[in-house]
């Protein structure tokens, strides 16, 4: 347990922090995010709904920062060649998409994205940001490489990615991923390689 | 005006059907999905609720119909190239995508989709059938062509297009997409024959 002292002098409390992440997390699988409720992540947590509302002013953000929180967002691992690269990253984004919390909480997730800009732009900056910098740091090593002979935009090939994973899931609702990180490198290496 | 007498005798009323709809896509561009109600729309077309719950059994259901009975769901044109009809067929998903009213109602609807199976099921056998079998034309032709030598999923292609198009708008939030049918037409025509 790691505690700290503000400018206030309170103390951090970051057990509190990680015990709402965590009850938000599990939560969310069990009971979905419709369904979920400050006073069951309170009650769950033992925590007072004050300390939560101290913290976040709302569910969707309560709920934001507990999935993007334990998000490893980091590129992958170079592997000498683009197409495994690419393939780690579909890995990494399908990942996070299909994990039981994420998976249960984006379509209201998307929902309240469309109305609450505040949050939009926190998830711009965070985690379109940062997938979009590992999708950028894998083409650029493609580039030193020699493998691609100029850099598309890494926007577009991150859009692609998360589209591709997202609308798998939820628009075409299919549980059977296991062959789609092969399937979308092969044809997002080709496509990049072949101009 | 066309109507028709039905088995039990009671006029079609397209007339009314129309209106609806009619109604439906206007409002929904207009004050957006989750204000939109059954009342407005009885109000606005001068039809009365009884009328529209015989035919719709909830907002949800009202709405989809509403949306999906407009579209024209053919494949594109034979342009000659696979990479004119891809670039194409994403014009086509992204005006569908982008158009006011559905843009305002997808993100609830993807909500609804992710409860309401029978909801998913007709989205599945209507708009993802008829879209993939749009997707599947142009890569026939291809094969036809010898531009490519094997077919790919063509499940796999469509959730590239529809994902990538739907990230763009519903995920990055982006307004700019003028050059987005270009950039993933080449990506895909690329990735596509050049396995």
């Amino acid at each position: 347990m790691r505690t700290s002292t503000q400018a206030g002098g309170r103390p951090r409390e970051s057990r509190v922090d990680h015990a709402i992440q965590t009850t938000v997390r599990e939560l969310l699988a069990e009971v979905g995010y419709a369904n979920l409720t400050m006073d069951l992540v309170a009650a769950r947590a033992g925590i007072g709904k004050a300390a939560i509302y101290r913290r976040h002013s709302s569910k969707a953000e309560m709920v934001f920062s507990a999935v993007v929180h334990g998000m490893d967002l980091q590129p992958v691992a170079d592997t000498g060649s683009l197409r495994t690269d690419l393939r780690d990253t579909v890995i990494d984004v399908l990942g996070r998409v299909a994990e039981p919390s994420v998976r249960a909480g984006t379509p209201t997730f998307l929902a309240e994205l469309a109305v609450n800009k505040e949050m939009s732009a926190r998830f711009q900056s965070t985690l379109v940001a940062r997938e979009t910098a590992c999708v950028e740091t894998v083409l650029d090593r493609a580039v030193a490489r020699g493998e691609i002979s100029h850099k598309p935009d890494p926007a577009v090939v991150h859009a692609t990615i998360l589209g591709t994973v997202t609308a798998w899931l939820h628009m075409l609702q299919r549980d059977d991923y296991a062959d789609l990180p092969d399937q979308l490198a092969d044809i997002l290496t080709n496509g990049l390689t072949g101009s």
